[in-house]
């Protein structure tokens, strides 16, 4: 099997060499150069393209083209090149994490020309190399067919870690909840450990107690494990980071999301919005509270 | 008639002032004397006692002893003082911000020497001198005939804003409720505001919108009139004001008692738990956040 | 002064009503009938217009014309019917709910024929007609001009209550977030009442409570003084309300708005998302959690 | 080693059970007989003690004596009925789910009399027999000693899932922190399923997305691994289930005590307030809304 991927980022490159080590024969491709060079000089069953007309010849018929690229214009604009170098029959793949009503719009401009449009959305992070991708893939039956030995090699295992899930767009849409439901997780876990270290009088060992938790609690995860790692690697005072949680696109298509459905999802999107919260260094609308406290009740405002 | 004021900080200071100003005859007392001489120097109709037993003597029987009297211990010493100076029929009142769990039990305990005992929440802040207070009481039937004259003065007018709204220690807890609504209409206020100031493309003067919303709005309350008063005389930057919310015991007793009893109360509690976040400088669980995402995506920890 | 006011709902035809009572000539257009029918019948200053050509003759130039029409399609379509009977200097007006977005991209649509455009929030509700109501609008300064004698008849007074807030679009901004604190401080309201129904020990009169936080407390509102008068007459019961309460588009907006531009508004989402749950019949995420207690602590599942 | 266990119930006959598997001595007691009977008939290292009398006899010095008991009182009378039949030296151990603060008060009083006094927070649920417990526990040095070999059997290895966290109560401190992190987590999951299952266009199965995601997913969990197992034989309609989530004391604990403790935890908090909502058949809260939004709308008020 030989596919093509296009976008050779964080996630991209490290797909590419997992395909490579499982035996497909990647063709890779990225506006720059470095990482292409990179990739074919480390890996056996990768070639490098440096054009898109390059990428597209080096494909078999039935091409595969996957995309790994930000979400939003970049994406768009990369369809724009490829679709015109494809033929009917082809397969397109967003891979990365774009949103779902975007990937709808776009299949259906796509699937005019009669080539296939799949999205896969795709977690593992920094772990997917060593342990294998997350996927959950939207799109035809024959689509499905066509990428099924790419994905067996990508997942953790062949038979695990991976499905076919619904219609174009249903794999970015269930890799966005998937999100939701990791910043609700996270959230709830960094609540309990700062509840720990709070009560100052036991003087509890943050690493002593999230790693035995580890092993039969109910909160047992992959979240806590590496949380229990980084303690016992960095310490838990954590002076070296930033109070500061960045969010990405698919927290906030949740939040949004549930409620254009109508579904109640508090957790998810307060997890949400206390990354906001701490991104916010003027604190406008606390300084708002202190003037009304101080307006009733004669409260004393700190002054700055 | 007649009553002692035990307590002249801000609170009880005013309300013997209005007291004074409405015909009732007040005996001031205090710890320190400087209040005491403060207002006898300044209303007519208030008399200044400077010992315990000097205060009590001052008073008709059957006694009003009016407790003016940050809660907790000192609240709790206060009544232990005065209790062995009164008589059978006698009435103690907590006008401070008991917990009213601690009421019930300090009743019970007083009534044993056959006093009356009442709690009298009380809201009105800096305004009350002016405008009257909000008084929610709770004891017996006796107890509230003997206190109503006085009422009818500190309230708004005779008529209005004030109730005996049950037996002990349901004053304490209607008060209490009252400033968990408060926190509540506060926080809502605030974001609401904040989020008129985040969008810059219009340029929005908040002074002229919380001004023109003081009438024929949904969101019409003297929240937004301090509101609206104190944007238009301080400028909306509010770069004098700290961007941290203190809270007082009402807030953080009303979300334990909605836990206790059973009820959902989110916006009250998260009310609350914002005005936490923004006392939080140290932001452990937020460093905790970054850690983990930069340990399962390798998204990047911004150095402090 | 003379204006055409398109859409005859509730909110319409009491504008219409409200408009007549103080000196403006208004010419009354709507799909059906029977509305003009009877403002034409009740009303000194309006007249009736059958037909959109008809309505937009009766006009004087510069026309003025007022559409209060539910946001989205039917806003949407009226303004395609208008538009070509409308002349250069024009002014067209959406007073309706819409999403400020929409209004900016009709805005320019409208404006690219020479017509004025002005979109004006309102608020007041089934009382507007009485005590006016609250109007924050967003166009340009001579579209402003045109309009205010008639703002000045709406709103509560001539000089208080209504205001140009910015640009086209801004209007619709500004209601949508009051909307937005609206439901943070119903929110907060219902909580308390709640909680202090929750407490069965002291056997709270609510009507009582809410009555006397009218006069002094912190809480006074609106929206206090109506739970107020509607718990007098309909009794604290409630027994005939049903627990599902609805929500509409601005309340949706705001969180969206707020998710958008980063800002953490937990009170105003949640106050929407408690309202999402009472919505829900089927609570399948109650459901799930049941399920979960059930799979690692072998907790009863209760039997529907 | 030869220990007692008290309290036969789920947790206490399982951990016997797992104690007696691993070589460990038990001596079982328990208010009703029928418990006992079945350990010592299944179990080889099993010997029943049918008063308390007996029990404490059967036990070598220093005596072991492990509570499984239900908190609360019937936690405090065993003590007072226990304490009395032991000598200096020996160990009282509190298994139970205790309020840390009632087990902090609780060692005072027992160490007076010269027993040792440890708190073990205990999870595992209903599969701790097979998988091991995971246990975190309080006290001296000396009475973790004693009673690390039982840990090291109850545990999920000898070397894993258990911790000597800090002095007294701490044991139960962070057991009661775990179970609000556990509260989060399901509420996170839970929302993010109900929503994936509100996308009907989708027509998603809930059973092969949490299956898929057990592996190379950041939501990898026990908890997940559960939910996938139960919605797989199950079914996803969960129609036998009512949406009604039960809630226990340590939610309510760990949420007021980040209140004391003045630590947001709003995931954690929220995440029970939505059971509170699950249980409330009454939703008077709701039926204010309604009344309110009738009161300044004119809103329809759904009938019951």
């Amino acid at each position: 099997m030989k596919l093509g991927i296009y976008g050779l980022g964080r996630m991209g490159a490290n797909m590419a060499r997992r395909l490579s080590r499982g035996g497909i024969e990647v063709v890779a491709h990225n506006r720059s150069t470095a990482p292409i060079d990179e990739l074919v000089a480390e890996e056996t069953h990768i070639t490098g393209a440096y054009t898109l007309n390059e990428f597209v010849d080096a494909l078999p018929s039935p091409r595969i083209v996957w995309l790994m690229l930000p979400s939003g214009n970049v994406t768009e604009e990369a369809i724009s090149q490829v679709l015109p170098l494809l033929d009917e029959g082809d397969l397109l793949i967003d891979g990365g994490n774009s949103f779902y009503q975007d990937t709808i719009a776009r299949a259906a401009r796509v699937q005019k020309s009669g080539v296939h449009y799949m999205d896969v959305g795709t977690s593992g992070g920094v772990w997917g190399l060593k342990n294998g991708y997350s996927l959950m893939f939207g799109g035809s039956d024959e689509a499905a067919t066509l990428i099924t030995p790419a994905i067996k090699v990508l997942a953790p295992a062949a038979d695990r870690g991976w499905g076919h899930v619904g219609p174009v767009g249903s794999g970015h849409f269930v890799k966005m909840v998937h999100n939701g439901i990791e910043y609700g997780m996270m959230q709830a876990l960094a609540e309990g450990l700062d509840l720990l270290r709070a009560k100052k009088a036991f003087d509890l060992d943050l690493a002593q107690i999230t790693e035995l938790w580890r092993d039969g609690s109910v909160v047992q995860s992959w979240l806590l494990d590496l949380t229990a790692e980084a303690l016992a690697e960095q310490g838990q005072g954590l002076e070296h980071i930033a109070p500061v949680v960045s969010d990405s696109g698919e927290g906030r298509w949740t939040a949004k999301e549930a409620i254009d459905l109508g579904v109640s999802a508090p957790v998810m999107t307060l997890a949400l919005q206390m990354r906001f919260a701490s991104q916010d260094a003027e604190g406008y609308g606390n300084r708002l509270l202190s003037l009304m406290r101080n307006a009733f009740g004669g409260h004393a405002i700190t002054k700055k």
